[in-house]
């Protein structure tokens, strides 16, 4: 097994294989039942199996998939994402994140006439040799225009940005600061306002990665929440509630060089995942699915927060609630929580020590509470264990 | 509109936008009927919509698609391509041709710690920037471990593998040569042998990418045509009859370096295209559909040329009879090729003037008789334009 769904990261207790989901639920290949707060890892955002969606998706199944060129759901999709996402003037479709981070170096390269990208340190933006967190497969000119540097330091952004000189050509910045293992992080004012700065008066794109965050933090894009708009911004994980699709928005000034790179795919054009993005997305402005996962994440945030105190653990819980990280006080070795997902794990709560876990509009106050049974007892055992 | 799908690409009687798709026939935004042989760029083989496919997406989907890991159709899909592809002791999985080729090169980079990789020119690998056949967004340094050489001339290629010293990665090869708008050539067996001996003497990898020919010529491969097996193959279109999926399959030599890379996708793992997958391979064998896609293939082929000669038209009609490519005599402006298509477009026949076409299993002799009827009446206006 490959890439970050692979259980050889996890505890020996994860499962490798899962039979079947519904809802916030999901059962392995041992028909063992879990309240998941990993989402498939971002994309499931309204629940496995969402009746809209999957409506939609059978509809969409009679006519058609991958036809010789786009269905009209196409058109339809762009429009919505343009009328969703105030810096939004054109919309173009992928399968995955990588492809649609991959599309924006490339249109920001080709408006641009330059090379230099900067991107945060531990920063990810997908699986390509050009940003692959893991350097195997990949030589050191697959890299040679990549600039590093520190989020949220805004002299470290106009350092990089000299270092760059007249050759910059775009800023990756993630959605917030989401890197494995750390502290989860949200843009600064000053930051954000800088990295605008920096590409306004040069010319280069600033280029928000919203694929882990898009549509869970704002509906517009994430750095709605800081008022800073992107010239071009990369959508993937919860565009479609699970279907495969990736996308990416821009404003006008980037939109003929979008239309000057070639980037394709052979299934690219599939109807099916657009017809469930077109549901998905009018469900979760309907419903209001963000502040929905947001009430739960603070439910299970402050549940978690009084456990901590009530069993003597100290442990730091951040991002935003509906994407939060848990990571406990002088764990450097990861054991503590590790101890504490594989106790959860036991009773029937999938969570994970060192990614963003996710929450879903499917997730209701009974399974928070659910949840919060459980985790009581996990930091009850690491309580006991590191005494 | 972007990538190969743009209509902007194609005379203006052809369609952008498509509503439906069934059997061998799809239906343009505006409700005109066409006989397809592009069946969607190639991923349709079996049929659009064929029902036992269908049927296994049916039931997959009932259960669910993403979850936080893969379900047990990833394990009977890789024992099924290890079983049907020869050269195959493993096999993992992406979304897209450019995943699966993109993965080739970096587990050929990784097994081999050297980094060049030979490829033909005008050979089309995929749409970023290490192998796009258009260089806008792409920087110099993004190929700056790549040789070309000429398809089917052993001598170019041992003079690239010569440049590459020892530094050679891997030499990739089409399944044929495919080029947009050139005569289609299968590997002559002299320049098959010439790129296993030099991948047996240096360790480098030998990749077919057989994105596009996979499953079309022969179900354990294309190479097997020509008895040569390479260390790796790319897999993606005819995978899963038009459900997103891609492939790579390597041999024992080159598991290692396969699981040392980090590649992922937030959609790899989706159980819907992998259960379309199983239902389509498995059909295609009981079927025997690459001999029926051969017998209608030979038929249009035979037809085609018949109608030339009593029209007066001299032309060229190339690659396997599943995968032809028609090419006028004289006609470097694609004037007649594109009248040819433009007229039987007009007469609900959708063809393609340079690029690779596409048979299906879903392809009658009824269809191939009702398309050269509209042939013959297109040719005569050929002949009639350019007497």
């Amino acid at each position: 097994m490959w890439g970050h769904q692979s259980a050889a990261r996890l505890p020996d207790a994860y499962p490798q294989f899962f039979s079947r989901g519904e809802g916030c639920r999901l059962w392995d290949a041992d028909g063992r039942e879990y309240i998941d707060f990993m989402c498939a890892w971002g994309p499931m955002v309204l629940g496995y199996r969402d009746a809209d969606v999957e409506a939609a998706v059978d509809a969409q199944r009679q006519r058609g998939n991958g036809l010789n060129g786009p269905t009209e759901r196409l058109v339809e999709l762009a429009e919505l994402m343009v009328e969703t996402v105030p810096h939004a003037d054109w919309a173009m479709f992928q399968k995955n994140g990588t492809d649609a981070t991959t599309a924006c170096a490339m249109i920001a390269r080709e408006a641009t006439a330059k090379r230099k990208l900067l991107l945060a340190t531990g920063a990810y933006h997908g699986a390509v040799p050009w940003c692959n967190p893991y350097p195997n497969g990949a030589t050191a000119e697959d890299r040679a225009h990549v600039i590093r540097y520190e989020y949220n330091d805004d002299a470290s952004l106009e350092r990089a940005a000299a270092e760059a000189g007249n050759d910059l050509a775009g800023i990756f910045v993630s959605a917030f600061k989401h890197d494995l293992g750390k502290t989860h992080q949200r843009p600064n004012q000053s930051f954000a306002a800088a990295a605008r700065n920096i590409c306004d008066k040069t010319g280069a794109a600033l280029i928000v990665d919203d694929v882990r965050a898009g549509f869970r933090l704002h509906m517009g894009g994430s750095w709605e929440l800081v008022g800073v708009r992107p010239d071009l911004s990369a959508w993937s994980k919860a565009i479609a509630n699970g279907y495969a699709l990736g996308a990416v928005t821009g404003n006008e000034k980037f939109r003929e060089a979008a239309g000057r790179i070639f980037v394709t795919g052979s299934f690219w054009c599939g109807a099916v995942s657009m017809a469930a993005a077109l549901a998905s997305i009018r469900k979760m402005k309907d419903i209001g699915a963000v502040d929905m996962m947001q009430r739960m994440g603070q439910r299970l945030r402050d549940g978690i927060a009084a456990q901590a105190r009530s069993h003597g653990v100290a442990l730091q819980q951040s991002g935003p609630v509906q994407m939060p990280v848990i990571l406990f006080e002088n764990d450097d070795d990861r054991r503590k929580g590790w101890l504490f997902c594989t106790e959860a794990l036991k009773r029937g709560i999938y969570l994970h020590a060192t990614h963003t876990m996710f929450l879903s509009a499917a997730h209701t106050a009974a399974d928070i509470d659910r949840t919060l049974e459980a985790t009581d007892a996990a930091l009850a055992e690491v309580a006991r264990q590191f005494a």
